[in-house]
């Protein structure tokens, strides 16, 4: 595809979005475009543009060289574009279609153009509004069980694995994550943010050194262990979803880390509904519970095919999903704190109206938190992480 | 420097380092000038210049296009030297004299020039032929202490760190180790190569599911956890030595892996010592000990400067040193198991010319290696270490 490509970045408007989409040829040149900016604002432009008559759509995403949710001032590369386009090339290689077709992707001026998926809705949203998603747990664990297996050591080349860890080095994202996840929220940080009564529960938290060491070796896990391309950000609100299908976006975050680090922040973010949302906490722990037996089960298919003669050693898939499965609980208390008392937090807490019923749920967030980070070599299987998490959202 | 480079890489011959010295003007430039190539011919021609009035000398070492040990079938790209140059350049930083110091590299020549180490012996050498290098523990210790810490998250920006991990992504030298070191020994490979008399103990390890297992995860830890910029090679023959110093050379194949590997080779390769050299094994049981101990001291002293808040959480060190001396351990036991009946061996072993004793020394090895490998979570001390080698090597 011929296109005269502008050099240096500049942010699109709603005009030049329309503009690029007739020049890439996406709809037919007599096409009538419309187009909005749809983005919630913090680290990227979302363009909407839609044929009218045919109402046939795509999404351009570009990134802003800042991150918007602390101001201009926290600069942010548009890097991060590359290897979010990157990233859903290699993922849709082995997933299809849970996550959405990039079109065309231009690193210099941080855009993607992409599958129109704005008839589907944000997982999380349509979780606080009571929707089932009978699908989710299945199309994650499929998407995790696939993404996480096919970069790994197990089956790629080790040249390819090693040119995809230094093609998805991804540093500034990561300290996001390495400060706003495992370090700010475990001290009296500046960027925390919590109800004035939460004071004395955040205090036992600072001083618990238990917690505080466990972290650590948690977020070491994830300065080094460089086990699979990571989605990195694999929160419900990077999901997309109707009663039908379900599509995985914006990885933007994606590197090579741990392998539990992705499922931890899935499993996560369902404990917040299960806490925030009474009446469909066993509907969602079994969402919970399938994520796991679909992401091991198709991980452990997918094993039996490796060219790696270790694989073939007895009990070696055992350990390398039973270490997946204690980091998962770690990471997952990770963010269950951090989303908490840290600076992003999550809808699913702040929207319950009720001051106490927030607050209990909250505190049974940094409950569940540090008896996942403690207790993650003890949990033994699913049922028994299910059980924990019952037992502090009665 | 104004220099006329080629632009074509080509081995340089006698006559051409000459011209080269003269021409990066490090001697006068009335010098005259001698030259003799002194490789061992595995990967790199070393040329040894040097000025005949003064005495005076300098290493140019230039990487092969191919591994020379395997015939000219097994290419490798000369990307090594740039990574050898660049991680002397680094280690220098740390530990000052404990490397040669590099004059000038030409990453598209594959070209090092570096300090004359003419006048030392290679460890390997001078201990088989009964010397006593009081220093070494003391300045392995501190070379270890110092390039693995300050390489760490624990010294680096994370930004810095990234940037050293893509840096120093070696895949084809890493491929080397992984076949080498950690796969074609435990199973039937062509690359193996050992007496007949060996065949029943080798089919013994091959038998070993429990070997099997836990080598799979030491591969798994190599292939995964960038902790540190290790050496990556750090035998005996990697080091020069006299009485009075220590020069640590050969860096080819650094590159971010697990702390342990680089402590745990080391030890292996004085452990070859022990079983082969009766006389001194309290000595060499002694190097091992105090270069466990100036390691983890050099590396506990600078802990407590670095800025990463989780180093001032109790119990974080003594975890991070306790993952590496069990790390070490188990390394060692690969590197006990390769060098004995996998393709490259050590002189320690094959320089015993009474073939019975030479095959006692071997058996030693295997069973100390099989041992290292299996309890290695189990050995809580170094000197827990050198009984069980004490015990095997009578």
């Amino acid at each position: 595809m011929a296109l005269t490509k502008l050099n240096t970045y500049q942010p699109l408007t709603e005009l030049s979005a329309i503009a690029l989409a007739k020049r890439l040829r996406i709809f037919d040149d007599a096409s009538q475009l419309t187009c909005e900016e749809i983005g919630d604002g913090n680290l990227n432009l979302v363009f909407h543009v839609v044929e009218r008559i045919t109402d046939k759509g795509i999404i351009i995403k570009q990134a802003l060289p800042y991150a918007k949710v602390v101001g201009e001032s926290w600069p942010l590369t548009i890097e991060r574009a590359r290897i979010e386009a990157s990233a859903l090339n290699l993922q849709r290689s082995f997933v299809g279609d849970l996550v959405p077709e990039v079109y065309y992707s231009d690193p210099a001026l941080a855009i993607t153009v992409m599958e129109d998926l704005s008839k589907l809705t944000i997982a999380r949203t349509g979780l606080i509004q009571g929707s089932n998603y009978p699908k989710l747990s299945e199309d994650i664990g499929t998407f995790l069980g696939n993404t996480l297996y096919f970069t790994s050591d197990y089956a790629l080349h080790p040249f390819k694995k090693k040119e995809y860890v230094k093609g998805f080095s991804n540093p500034e994202l990561c300290k996001i994550t390495e400060d706003l996840v495992f370090t700010d929220p475990f001290f009296n940080s500046e960027t925390n943010d919590y109800e004035e009564e939460l004071t004395e529960d955040v205090q036992h938290l600072w001083d618990d050194f238990k917690v505080k060491l466990e972290v650590a070796k948690l977020k070491k896990s994830f300065l080094t262990e460089g086990e699979a391309l990571l989605h990195g950000d694999l929160h419900t609100g990077s999901i997309f979803v109707d009663a039908h299908q379900t599509k995985v976006i914006d990885p933007e975050f994606a590197f090579y880390g741990p392998i539990g680090f992705d499922i931890g922040q899935f499993i996560a973010n369902l404990i917040f509904q299960v806490v925030s949302n009474p009446d469909k906490k066993e509907t969602i722990l079994d969402t919970i519970k399938n994520t796991w037996y679909v992401f091991s089960s198709t991980f452990a298919g997918h094993w039996k095919e490796s060219g790696d003669a270790y694989t073939k050693v007895d009990g070696y898939l055992e350990y390398v999903l039973e270490k997946s499965f204690r980091d998962s609980i770690g990471f997952a208390g990770c963010e269950c704190i951090r989303r908490t008392i840290g600076l992003a937090h999550v809808d699913d807490l702040e929207s319950i109206s009720c001051k106490e019923r927030r607050l209990k749920a909250k505190r049974a967030c940094l409950n569940i938190g540090k008896r996942l980070i403690v207790n993650r070599t003890d949990i033994q299987s699913i049922e028994e992480l299910l059980t924990i998490v019952r037992s502090h959202s009665k």
